[in-house]
């Protein structure tokens, strides 16, 4: 009998997508990927997931694992492999809200659990463009960041436990929901991040985080990157390190918003560098807004900042963020882009673009450039619109913003993870140890190669 | 020429301790393990530590790193074993406030780190008794807690980046400051914590922190667990999240205390629970002393609390954390004792006490327990005191504490790790799966096993 037939035997045949069903799985987001996979599994529990991988370990049958499919480097490009996805993995486990902990299935799509999270008066404070299809366990398995990562860290730092359906499909039963525990290597850590290639996640424990009472959120103009970390220093001294998000959007970025979403236009005449900064508060009764106030007036008659909006409404507030979330949707204008997703030590930002700037015009002298940054973590999407699609110069655009801030102690992969787009980079970028270690894990855990072949390492 | 003289040749004679010398390194601070080492060697460089492991693969020498050698568990236990000491390497490479940043190497002491940060308006905040011993890579191979975890995390959620020298002597540069880094997989967090099984450390990126600005901290007596978590959760959101210390000290604790330093009593006729509890504000002219005494009056009126010192003096706090800090001194008085580190969710804390109290009684009935608790983390300290010293009983003791502790949703080991004292309870209660993953790791990072032998791996 051949593999898909046991599939369709141990799962039921409506959870085994062949041909055309399966070819709407076959794409990126960005569309920068298209292929034709093998198949599209769907198994409902870890157990059922389990005897996938079984029976493609016994078969040597390549899988690559599912989420929201929200993902930015590739990293479900599957063609002839079997796409597993998680999608019916959709359960909550447990919820305590006396321990600030959800145990979540894989297959539970973000937006869900922020909902859950706030039906509490908690909140789960992961949150980015994506959150209405990206998944537990593709969140995780990217190490997501997003907007409110300066407060509370990436993914990595909102999981306490994980189940993981090994390549062969041994179970790792690791759900602890305990913040204290070493009992030996960190495989949580391990897994999160490796992009599928390590183990399937099946479920985590993620920890909730008391929702804030009551938020400020301004959009604040000034004219220099680093008059605009003093004043993140600033805010978050005087509010005690209250700042959720401080993020950036540059005058060429508020234009492109104005263009394509007019009713999302800034408030003011752009200026160079544009913040929107949120600060928020659990304790009863006190007033965020007011002492962020304080805070911005006392900036702008130092003359460090020139331009200073409030929200004023809760609905106010949405207008803001949408302009923020929308940069991802006025980016991916075009498939021929070069998306670049960086860190840098916070004060090499300025430098790195003053060098990024004129070498694009040198490579292309009529591609334009788009920034947007979650500042307060140094990490910047830099997006280059080439003036022709050309995959050499798209390559060579890639590899000179890598070089360049990997020259300025920064990384070529600050949150979208590794997937099939920067292979090479790691190749050109990453230790060379750290490439040896990386390989030699991969082999012990999956010896076969069949977890998302081809993906990260190079 | 035999392997001790060429390290001679290779460090100097004067870093190639035998003999004598050698003997005094031979013994954990707490007296369960003694041993006779081969050698002691000092190392001054990465290179240098790189040359000694070469030098040990090829010979297959059983290598154990060796930092302030304040572990609990025996980890630095070396019979017949190479000990290489880190504690030459105590260069501060760099120190960046604007970035708040710190290259540490692996043998400076954790209080010279928190000196050098104060000394710039930042703190370091991992703290612990030993903490004018233990260093660097010490602390990182055991990912250490103490008493401000809650706020701030393990030792782990404190280092961005390593230098690493493998066992072969390949050495791994990973020593990025990056707050968002997502090129591959997370050997960071693997070599923290593996207590020097998979690599030794050489150097680390460490975060350092806005010092606060004012602490307050009290003393509060209450007759319940229970109502001890309750006023966490309320500290906690009436100070926004301020909390940095909850400690749990019992009135056995308090009586044990006033025996062995009367001048550290209780100032009030203790209660069955006591906590020390700190928060702190980096807020320019805050006052958390007035916010912690407008909750703890409010606490009192509503009967939740039955006790309440504020410490009005920098010395006062002083003297209310020497009571903290003398645990492991009054502790540890003698060789026999039988002392667990556990973990539990929060809410089972009472749960685990009630069933442990009177399964040592029948153990033993003439034994005595002590306890002491990270409170804020569920990480309680338990120790009994058998009324005769046999190994077997210990045996069953410490084999009981594990059972109940992991029956409750707990871990057998909460922040000192497994070293060789736990070893036998990781064969008993760790997943097998996790358990098979560990030892493939192992295996492909150190294939001939020569580092730091017998220990974390049944
Ligand atoms: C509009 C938009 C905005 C975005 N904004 C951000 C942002 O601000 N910050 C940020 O970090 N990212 C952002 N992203 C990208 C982000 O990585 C993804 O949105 C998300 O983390 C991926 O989740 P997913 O469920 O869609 O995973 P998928 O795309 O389905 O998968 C991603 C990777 O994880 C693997 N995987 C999926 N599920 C599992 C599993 N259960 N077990 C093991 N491996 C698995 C896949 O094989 C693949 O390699 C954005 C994407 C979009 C489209
Ligand atoms: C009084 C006292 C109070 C304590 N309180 C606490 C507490 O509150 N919380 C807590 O978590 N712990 C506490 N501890 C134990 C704690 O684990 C250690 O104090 C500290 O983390 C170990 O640091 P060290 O430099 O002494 O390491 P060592 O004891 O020298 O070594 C510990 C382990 O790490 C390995 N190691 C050391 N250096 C390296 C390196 N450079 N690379 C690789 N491996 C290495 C060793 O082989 C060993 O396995 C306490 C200990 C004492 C004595």
């Amino acid at each position: 009998m051949d593999l898909l037939d046991r599939l369709s035997d141990l799962l039921g045949p409506a959870q085994v997508l062949r041909g055309a069903e399966a070819l709407a799985y076959g794409r990126e987001w960005t569309g920068h990927y298209v292929w034709e996979p093998l198949a599209v599994v769907r198994p409902g529990t870890t157990e059922e997931v389990a005897a996938v991988l079984r029976l493609a370990h016994q078969t040597g049958t390549p899988v690559v694992p599912l989420g929201g499919n929200t993902g930015l480097n590739g990293g479900t490009f599957a063609p002839g492999a079997l796409m597993l996805s998680l999608s019916r993995m959709n359960r909550i486990r447990d919820l305590n809200p006396a321990a600030r902990t959800v145990v979540a299935e894989a297959g539970v799509v973000l937006e869900t659990l922020q909902d859950l999270a706030a039906a509490q008066g908690l909140a789960f404070p992961l949150s980015f463009g994506a959150k209405g299809s990206a998944m537990v366990g593709g969140f995780l398995s990217t190490n997501a960041g997003g907007s409110n990562v300066l407060r509370y860290g990436s993914a990595r730092a909102l999981c306490l436990g994980l189940e993981v359906v090994l390549a062969d499909g041994r179970i790792w039963h690791g759900l602890t929901g305990l913040h204290k525990d070493n009992t030996g290597y960190d495989l949580r850590d391990l897994i999160i991040g490796a992009e599928g290639t390590l183990g399937v996640i099946t479920a985590a424990v993620l920890k909730l985080v008391p929702a804030p009472g009551a938020y400020a959120t301004a959009l604040v103009g000034l004219d220099s990157l680093s008059e605009a970390l003093a004043l993140l220093n600033t805010v978050q001294s005087g509010t005690g390190g209250a700042v959720e998000a401080f993020e950036f959007m540059p005058d060429r970025y508020m234009a492109r918003l104005s263009r394509l979403k007019p009713a999302l236009a800034c408030p003011y005449a752009p200026r160079p560098v544009n913040l929107l900064i949120e600060t928020a508060t659990t304790v009863p009764g006190a007033d965020p807004g007011a002492a962020l106030e304080a805070l911005l007036g006392a900036a702008m008659e130092a003359g460090q900042i020139a331009e200073a909006v409030i929200a004023q409404s809760a609905s106010q507030r949405r207008k803001l963020w949408e302009m923020r979330e929308s940069a991802a949707e006025i980016t991916f204008t075009t498939p021929d882009i070069v998306d670049c997703d960086i860190a840098l030590p916070l004060d090499r930002l300025e430098n790195f673009l003053a060098r990024m700037t004129p070498a694009l015009a040198e490579l292309d002298p009529g591609a334009e450039e788009l920034v947007i940054a979650h500042l307060g973590d140094g990490n910047i999407h830099y997006t280059a619109y080439p003036s022709r699609p050309d995959p050499v110069l798209a390559q060579a655009i890639r590899a000179r913003v890598s070089t360049e801030a990997v020259a300025l102690g920064g990384s070529f992969s600050a949150e979208h993870g590794v997937g099939i787009s920067k292979r090479a980079t790691m190749a050109a970028h990453k230790d060379p140890v750290a490439l040896q270690m990386m390989a030699a894990i991969k082999a012990a855990l999956d010896p076969k190669g069949i977890l998302n072949p081809g993906k990260v390492l190079p």
